[in-house]
């Protein structure tokens, strides 16, 4: 008799979003005239530019010719593309790679959920509380739990500038998750926290799974810009990012993944690995998408992508300065799209919701859904419009703290 | 230390489209001037009809403006797609589905592979010889073996007509591939065939895995378009289409698998557990693909995908007519667009590709490159061009058997 996967039914129920929503529908239900703004979601807002919808509409006009038609694709990414990723994102940065070295993928959610493949399932897996819950959803689907002991959670807490420390686990850990600049917290880690981590994977031959999916909002001094910015780095890390948050792809679908071919595990290349994971399970990015992500490394492309991201930016400045005005804790916001606040007076975060949406209309996302340290925080997204980001600040003011 | 799954040094090595490729790169270099004829890989050459690239590029240009633009999209696929899918391929033959039993994805060998992780590794699945490599190569990953006797081969040989029968296992198993129309076979399983797979299913509490990537080019008489014709196949059966081979979706990937809500393994609905998978490991199809999958549902896509799917059988119909006038024993090409042919005097399956290069300069697949019992078989596609179809028979006809 057939049998399920018992990992998916140790899965909590994910509510977080869908409890959110529930409670806004119910307030407009019953003040239907109040504007509520939403900061609740990490989604983008602004438009596709024209220099990449441009590109789109080429390669589908392509696609129409039999001259220019073009079935399957290289399953791991079209070369123009990952050309452009190594000259633009890290030959920039003085850092090489080989195009064989880069996997084009559908996103960066997929390709974090899909590495695991690649793991031994006895391997002790460490991530952060609060954190992005797809690493430890995807760790309970492939059989791991904290229960058998191969989840251990780290704590991101205030005490430690919500940056994690490799002399604060309890045990030795396999596979480390890092994500920064950080969702939810928004918080980027510092160069000297990376060189540790990278140190300790060297040592206990573990390996580093690097989110750095908001990597473009980064502009501060002692944070890099990828992982590989670090000496010894390619030994022991993969890095992940996406075109999702910097070019507002997340309804395109485009994103990347890197796996240097230095990174072995006895003796073997997770980069062969991962190419033939995805030549078997996987048929390559939609071709007219990949022209898209193509001309974010035009000239015009990188110009407005940059104005798309300052003006997230300043949604963020906005926010953590008028937050901080009325006297909240804030962090995040700098190097993130992501505010993260201390509710005052030690208000539970579910509560703080339903006082942020009863008395000042505003939606937000309760930092306990991203973990139990999450507890007592609350996080905004720099993602909303202008005027709404402004009113919404307003909003929480008038309120104090 | 980190581990990796054990199950990828089982693999092995997929050269068969390699080395085919090295074999006619090495004749080309020594005759350049020769004329050859690809008739190998199944991927499709007629370019996508307007009426979809024109849907991909109003789509673009909807992405392209604020008022308009599309974020994270559902998961499981737009309502817009998947009304079109329940409507248009099966309450077109009398199958009533509900929108949310329809997942919309970026393509059928994803889906075959992804859908895994649902399943007990100690599940035991039996797939045909010769096969769709991806069924074996994605269960070897998953940790089955062979030796473990979690991985079961059933014949597809001239004695059974291509066509396994429960009653053919040696032993009972809990998941059963079924590819109709086969890849590489051609052949299409008859209904009742289907139906003692669906007996065997109920009375086993087993799975069966439908793919009916090649559903469009069916035309007989006694063959099912939908396993769900059947009764009682929604209780046992997961169905995987894809767009690919129905309107040349090969570059810009679109598909769907349905998991119909009536699918319970011991008391767990499959359709929520896939759903959940979808959620926290896929973020949807591009948005620009869902609307260019959604024009095939026109009527005019529903008129040029037609005369494309006819384009290709007719080619079908020229190779198996002439092969057979040639005096080979030819099978499949009827409700598929792949011909397999028994090659004359026991040659085996890579000697035959090096004498058609040589004698014919034509190219196809051999059939041992898709399991042992493909050894003295053929693979041709009927995805070429039309006149080149017919040079390539014409040539075949002209060495004689």
């Amino acid at each position: 008799m057939v049998n399920i996967n018992q990992g998916f039914l140790q899965l909590q129920n994910n509510y977080l979003f869908s409890e959110v929503a529930k409670r806004v529908e119910n307030y407009q239900k019953e003040y239907p005239n109040k504007k509520i703004i939403r900061l609740g979601i990490g989604d983008v807002t602004l438009p596709i530019p024209e220099v990449i919808t441009n590109a789109i509409k080429k390669a589908a006009d392509e696609m129409s010719q039999k001259e220019s038609f073009r079935g399957y694709g290289p399953e791991q990414g079209y070369a123009f593309l990952k050309e452009k990723i190594v000259v633009y994102d890290y030959q920039a940065r003085g850092i090489d790679f080989n195009t064989d070295e880069v996997f084009v993928s559908d996103g960066a959610k997929c390709d974090v959920g899909n590495i695991l493949d690649l793991f031994d399932r006895e391997n002790c897996v460490a991530i952060t509380d609060p954190v992005y819950p797809v690493y430890l959803d995807t760790n309970i689907m492939a059989g791991r739990s904290e229960k058998q002991g191969n989840i251990v959670f780290m704590k991101a807490v205030k005490e430690n500038k919500f940056q994690p420390l490799p002399e604060e686990l309890e045990k030795h850990v396999d596979i480390i998750y890092l994500c920064s600049p950080n969702n939810p917290t928004g918080v980027a880690m510092k160069k000297k926290v990376l060189e540790k981590w990278i140190e300790y994977a060297q040592k206990e031959n573990s390996i580093i799974l690097y989110d750095a999916a908001y990597e473009a909002y980064i502009e501060g001094e002692g944070v890099v810009h990828s992982i590989y910015e670090i000496d010894g780095a390619k030994k022991v890390a993969i890095e992940f990012k996406s075109f999702s948050k910097t070019a507002g792809f997340t309804g395109l679908r485009c994103a990347y993944t890197i796996i240097p071919k230095e990174l072995e595990v006895n003796g073997v290349k997770l980069n062969e690995l991962w190419k033939r994971r995805m030549a078997t399970k996987f048929n390559g990015v939609s071709y007219v998408v990949q022209r898209g992500a193509e001309a974010v490394y035009t000239k015009e492309g990188q110009k407005v992508i940059r104005q798309n991201i300052e003006y997230y930016k300043e949604n963020a400045r906005v926010i953590k300065k008028g937050l901080e005005e009325a006297g909240y804790e804030v962090y995040g916001g700098e190097n993130a799209p992501y505010i993260w606040l201390k509710t005052p007076d030690h208000i539970k975060s579910w509560d703080f919701l339903d006082m942020l949406l009863e008395k000042a209309n505003v939606v937000g996302t309760p930092g306990v859904g991203f973990g139990k340290n999450g507890e007592g925080y609350f996080r905004l997204t720099a993602f909303g419009d202008r005027e709404e980001t402004k009113m919404a600040i307003k909003r929480i003011k008038e309120l104090g703290v």
